[in-house]
């Protein structure tokens, strides 16, 4: 049966042989004008056939295209017959609403709308009859191909200069790419041929740690390919700070400029191996960073953040092309990077924002990113506010004796039998433990307090006479897996020393939440909603959050992940530029609150040192559960 | 009596002591808003003061001003009272209408209305409780100074590197250049302290032999200097199909663009030398030239243009910056590129035609434009056709025996005693002549004709018996100047065969009139003015252009030079960006006539080519006058 491939979407459907287009568009779920009822008198069901044949009354057609409209392919297509497989291009007009293709991501859908396009076009070549200049020639093919008014198109010189040669060696078949740019299209590309498959873009989450490229097809939506690599920056300063003050020296800006661009260019790479493409044929670039990394691509210095009074340059989004940054992809391929609300909450947490949807929700959200540096936003679609802080490295490993990142090995998920105190591991790869990481050491301390190994303070009650529970070189510890069974050959452990840094890292992160929820009157009740974005939030245990109080007491049912929200968000701006168009806006209306500056803080951090809070009535659950834990250990109530 | 300078018009004017600034601004011109009479309560005249100081009551102020803007200069114009010489910002909320200051060229005013603006500020350095980017904060101060607002600023990236260094550096006291550019205002450059005196233009005529720029001030209108020079390109190839030649050439396009911009920058030089000004002071670049300069300036082949079927790349105006191309003024200015209406219609002429207005005119116009080629648009603000020939060298002193370019010692004017045939000669600079150049060749051939020494096909009449009636080596010969007067130790003469030539010149001219005149279905009584541009036209006797038959019959008085008409029309460009927006509908609009293709053309050119014409009706009042001649010299009716 043949394939009929529809034009800008390039979806596609088997129909049967002797079925119209009308009959093909509606078996593809393509809604087409057809005032008549398909009974081709209202002329309103226009098509343009692009390859392949269908069988038409010619005689019929005249009355609505012209003999040059005909030789082009234009048709009914209530009146178009199909034998073979075609390609049909659908101007707008011909449609009752805009193709709308549906991207599926993280559970939500977001609309395609991608702000590049190519058309493939076959122009007559000139005569003295007809000597328009090439440029006029070239648009008007676009325009006649369904792309915007000729008059709309703003040509570059780079482009012009090469229009004539590519025009007359291609046999004036060529394929125009068309960008739409803030206020105007841009041709940015002319290419020989048909090339009208291979349109890409990329989203990149510049990270300060790693990077990440989606490659996305610009035609169809989907997922091309991923890659990532290590941000080579971290050659000049493991943390941020220190690539801040690398930037200061001699040339240093520059220096970290280049391994940005380098690593990214590593990791479109990567991406563009995978999914079979070159990567001359991406015309856009998408990234998302925080504000420090986006200052350092586009090669602005980011040295005033770090000093009083802590100003960034630029906060609005910024546009330049991919070509003047060093960006391997198409040299005029136009480049979106995300707005900041901040020094502190950067162009990735915009796009967390945009990937968990908060800002379009009438129900007020909390968004939670947590790394070294942890952010919160909590809001609706009618205000958002947002403070950031440093949560120590303990929730990512560092600072606990067994402490590790996510790599094989890492104990990710432990319960603990509140009997027997058996822990029953599980680490990432399935291997032998060599350590535990934040995922974990949460589940654990969820665990120790559930048991009653642990009070609410984090002190090890060596009361308990257990094998697991015993004095350590230093400090009291609670044997998590033994020396035999651990890959390191040592006895995995963890420490009071360990659980009071982690009570103090997730006490900032918790104390940060009220604190916002404080400033805008918010109760937990009226939270609908909390996101977790980033590695260390994709794997955590929801209901072991909540025990031990990392964020304030929702229903585990309200938490969601959302990974790694920075690409999501990336990738939905690359996939719709109408989600673009309101990044400003939200950056811009997003209260922040400087967490060092607030005594509201600091009362609510002490508040917070406690697991899951000094305050129980907070945790109505957390207490319950608790109650019939110490009941159940016969710890009384 | 102090002096008050208005912003952002620079218009000056001196006031008694103790008058306010709406008294000096009615002393001005400039109408304020002033519902309550001045008397302070309506609140609607406010001013900027900038420099200096003036007295006002501070309690009334309170009521409309915050501290903030007091201490900025905000004020009231009615209620404050001048002492010593200031500099006053209006907003053009304050005026009746938006300052206007209308510019005199040629006779004709126009608006101006220029696309970029210097703002000088003062932001007030960024604090713990005032964190806001550099770059917010830079254009919220243009936005209070009266510039666009800060959301519409588009500010590229190398502007942005620059930022957070000169506002530091300059103690937060810059000025910053906005220019509007298709589609959005951008941010183009910023300078420590204040630099709003220095905004200049520069309007460009690319011609093929020379290149004239005007430096104009962008803050007034005012001409700041003019420069010109000959086209460097003439090394590769006197005229313009030698150029395209050589643009083949392997590099040859680039060594034609890279002279064209040489001389570009020397004209402009020498412009800014002559105004002392600095050339990176100059903001904005206007370029009129013709399609094949154009193409070759832009870098843009023009080889498409002389082969078969003669298509220019583009016909559209042509933005860039000046950067870009090299033209060394201020690096970010933007550069416009006047749009040509064909490959033999350029810019040049698109330039005449809003020089001389006539496509805003609902009478019908006629602009002539002669070199050794000839350029002719009728039509009114509804309607223009064109068309383009050669009319040989002949009217530029070329192939004719005695004739010379209009450089010093050329004879350019002629008055022939009809009864004595004594010539009166005016050379230019006074001089001993040399040759005779077009207009007098122009004037010789009317004063022949009028006193019957040639008949109307241009014989000599060798009959009448006069010692400057002659028989020369080859052709009958009329004296001019005998060898002892002339400067070149030989008697100068015009034979039969240089009359010949030049009314074979001057026909195509009149029949291309007269085809232009037959495809629309216009006779000479329609046409209400003929513009002559071009350095010919500006020195031709209107009488006797009339008399010889160049132009169609029309009174004198209707005949205007326009000069250089396409630096004139740049000019015009430059400062009114307004009127820069009709020039591409003006250009596509115009219908374009080729000669070579129509019969008619050579209809008209064989009718043209006696004195005045072959139907003498067409031209009845110099019928009416040659009858008189005749009858004068009893030569009979």
């Amino acid at each position: 049966m043949p394939v009929v491939t529809f034009l800008p979407s390039f979806r596609k459907v088997t129909v049967p042989r002797g079925s119209t287009i009308l009959d093909a568009a509606r078996a593809a779920g393509i809604e087409m004008n057809v005032v008549c009822g398909g009974e081709g008198k209202c002329g309103k069901c226009v098509s343009v056939v692009k390859n392949g044949k269908v069988t038409v009354d010619e005689t019929r057609l005249s009355r609505f295209f012209s003999p040059e409209e005909r030789e082009q392919g234009y048709c009914l297509a209530c009146m178009s017959f199909i034998d073979e497989d075609i390609q049909v291009f659908l101007p707008e007009s011909s449609l009752v609403q805009a193709q709308q293709i549906l991207i599926e991501s993280l559970g939500r859908t977001t609309e395609f709308h991608p702000a590049v396009w190519k058309y493939a076009i076959t122009l007559k070549p000139p005569t003295l009859e007809n000597p328009s200049p090439d440029l006029s020639r070239l648009l008007w093919g676009v325009e006649q191909a369904g792309g915007p008014p000729a008059k709309k198109v703003y040509a570059p010189l780079e482009i012009i200069r090469r229009i004539p040669r590519i025009l007359r060696d291609s046999g004036w078949h060529v394929t125009a790419t068309v960008a739409l740019v803030p206020g105007a299209y841009r041709l940015i590309n002319l290419e020989k041929g048909d090339t009208a498959g291979r349109l890409f873009g990329v989203a990149i989450d510049l990270g300060t740690t790693t990077i990440v490229a989606y490659i996305r097809n610009l035609s169809t939506g989907d997922m091309v390919g991923v890659g990532s690599t290590y941000n080579r920056q971290i050659s000049c300063g493991e943390d941020i700070l220190a690539r801040v003050n690398f930037a200061k020296r001699e040339g240093g800006l520059s220096t970290l400029q280049s391994l940005a661009v380098e690593s990214i260019n590593t990791a479109i790479t990567e991406a563009a191996n995978r999914g079979g493409i070159d990567c001359d044929d991406i015309y856009e670039v998408v990234v998302a960073g925080n504000t420090i990394m986006t200052h350092i691509l586009m090669g602005i210095d980011p040295g005033y953040m770090i000093e009083e009074p802590y100003v960034p340059v630029v906060r609005r989004h910024l546009t330049t092309s991919a070509g003047r940054i060093g960006v391997s992809v198409g040299n005029t391929a136009p480049m979106f990077i995300f707005p900041a609300v901040s020094d502190y909450i950067g162009g990735d947490i915009v796009a967390d924002i945009l990937a968990c949807g908060m800002a379009e929700h009438e129900e007020v959200s909390l968004l939670v990113d947590i790394g070294t540096n942890f952010e919160v936003v909590l809001g609706n679609r009618e205000w958002m506010i947002s403070c950031a802080g440093a949560a120590g490295p303990a929730l990512e490993g560092g600072e606990v004796l067994f402490g590790m990142r996510a790599n094989p090995g890492a104990i990710e998920h432990v319960t603990l039998d509140p009997e027997t105190l058996e822990p029953h591991i599980e680490t990432i790869n399935g291997g032998k433990p060599r350590g535990i990481c934040g995922s974990g050491l949460i589940d654990l301390l969820a665990g120790l307090l559930e048991a009653c190994v642990i009070d609410r303070t984090g002190k090890i009650n060596t009361g308990i006479s257990h094998p697991r529970i015993r004095m350590g070189a230093h400090y009291p510890e609670f044997l998590v897996v033994e020396r035999e069974k651990s890959a390191i050959m040592k006895d995995i452990v963890i420490t009071e020393r360990d659980i009071k840094n982690l009570i103090m890292s997730k006490a900032s992160v918790l104390a940060a939440c009220f604190t916002l929820m404080k400033v805008v009157g918010v109760t937990t009740d009226a939270i609908k909603s909390v996101y977790f974005s980033g590695a260390f939030g994709n794997y955590i245990h929801k209901e072991n959050a909540v025990t031990i109080g990392l964020i304030p007491e929702v229903d585990p049912s309200q938490i969601h992940t959302i990974g790694n929200g920075a690409i999501e968000g990336a990738s939905i701006a690359l996939l719709n530029r109408k989600a673009r168009k309101r990044l400003d806006e939200i950056a811009h209306s997003i209260g922040y609150v400087e967490l060092n500056a607030s005594s509201s803080f600091m009362e609510e951090y002490t508040r917070a040192t406690f697991l899951p809070h000094t305050d129980l009535s907070l945790f109505p659950r957390v207490e319950e559960r608790l109650k019939a834990c110490r009941l159940r250990r016969g710890a009384g109530p």
